[in-house]
């Protein structure tokens, strides 16, 4: 892979972020119906239709790439690209109006995560994360600018996101979890992919969440990667598509040895 | 009082916020240094002279109201009119740059919120209440419009919102507000004033919060009140600055009803 093959697989990522856009925002604070899904969780028309629109331009540009989506499922994911899409991410916030709801999409290599996008339509906001390069912070209007995560090496000084206490299933997650928000400085629950972008521009320290499906989290490595911040499962292993879905993500490397050692049983 | 004076009033109130605004966007994502008061809270230089400004303003054109504020204390709170000011709600999101903070306003005339404003500047948008009059949406740039809360007549069918679980200092409190949570379709945290627009908008239908000041609700109830839903605390009794701090919003009269029950020990 060259740079060139980068900057076009970018350009692609951009139009697939696009294409969710025009669909999701066309449906937010609009009345719509919510269908549980088999595991009871929410989805709308304006998660299905967002993930048709991406597969539909993948389909076109890159037939021979792997998909893993959220609502419509997995094709090719043995091939060397594999693009992951999560057309919104934070269903429970879209669907009450809280506008920290993102598109997720990452380009999965050889079972490593290489670019990412977090975009948040409603907050006019993106992050954009490529292996080997600055991660960079997109407002509505402006000029990409590059971020960087702040320093923080200790607990007590750190900022926690978490979306929900509810996201670790296993009572030992939990306590895990809770070792962690006791020590911190402060926890903030609700920010969804909204978290890894801000620890990833150095307003927040560290994320602890449970429950992920790669959808959920691949977008964030080069985003929290290009960043200067380390993201892992909670044995300190790298995330790809087979990980178990407990995440960990810090802006400061020495934080995240920290939190792994709080985290183990 | 004549309607007149209402609306200089309101005009009043919309001049705070816009004083206020002017320095908290100043701040937000900038570096600043978080201060712990004395409950351990979260204070920074932004919420202080965003509540400095506004003080300024009220001196000047109504002296002899009273003024209850988060960061600089009470005056005159026996005056018939007396201004209620949350500066920064959601001091924790603000500090972690997570936009849905807001800066509340409101004018409790002889114990009773007769003006609320719940204005939140990073996302472009504003609530406002006035007793007898259609609550409005307003977002940056475009004119006011009227809102309502829908029909949710069930907790089987609401989304609930709640800023933290850890806001309820009391057990009996928590399991409470588990009570109702594990009732409602979801839950979803991290809301901080903003869920109180929402519901009011009918993208959301119940509120349950506990550890809450005047300055944190009484903007509430005029923008509750306004758009049809209906705000308490846990024993149905009206807001005022005397009350327990135990919130209950509702955009819906039976599921208000219903949430008391539940919430009753």
């Amino acid at each position: 892979m060259t740079d060139t093959d980068d900057d076009t697989l970018l350009d692609l990522a951009r139009d697939l972020a696009a294409a969710a856009r025009a669909v999701t925002l066309r449906h937010f604070r609009q009345p719509f119906t919510v269908d549980a899904k088999g595991d009871a969780s929410p989805v709308t028309i304006a998660d299905r239709d967002a993930e048709t629109a991406m597969r539909r331009l993948l389909a076109a540009r890159v037939p021979a790439h792997g998909i893993l989506g959220e609502e419509h499922g997995a094709e090719r994911t043995g091939a060397d690209q594999v693009w992951v899409l999560d057309p919104i991410d934070g269903t429970r916030a879209f669907i009450t109006g809280v506008p920290v709801w993102g598109t997720l999409i990452a380009l999965v290599r050889a079972g490593k995560p290489v670019i990412g996008i977090i975009d948040h339509p409603a907050l006019g906001e993106c992050w954009i994360g490529v292996a080997g390069r600055p991660t960079l912070h997109r407002r509505d209007g402006a000029a990409p600018v590059p971020v960087r995560t702040r320093a923080c090496p200790t607990l007590a000084a750190a900022s926690l996101f978490a979306t929900a206490p509810e996201m670790f299933a296993a009572p030992a997650d939990f306590a895990a979890f809770r070792r962690v928000a006791d020590r911190a400085r402060y926890t903030r629950y609700g920010t969804d992919c909204l978290a890894y972008g801000l620890i990833a521009a150095g307003h927040a320290d560290l994320a602890v969440e449970g429950g992920m499906k790669p959808y959920d989290y691949c977008s964030h490595v080069p985003v929290l990667e290009g960043a200067g911040g380390v993201i892992s499962d909670w044995q300190g292993q790298p995330l790809g598509l087979g990980s178990d879905g407990r995440v960990l993500a810090a802006g400061d490397t020495a934080l995240h040895r920290v939190a792994l050692g709080v985290l183990a049983p």
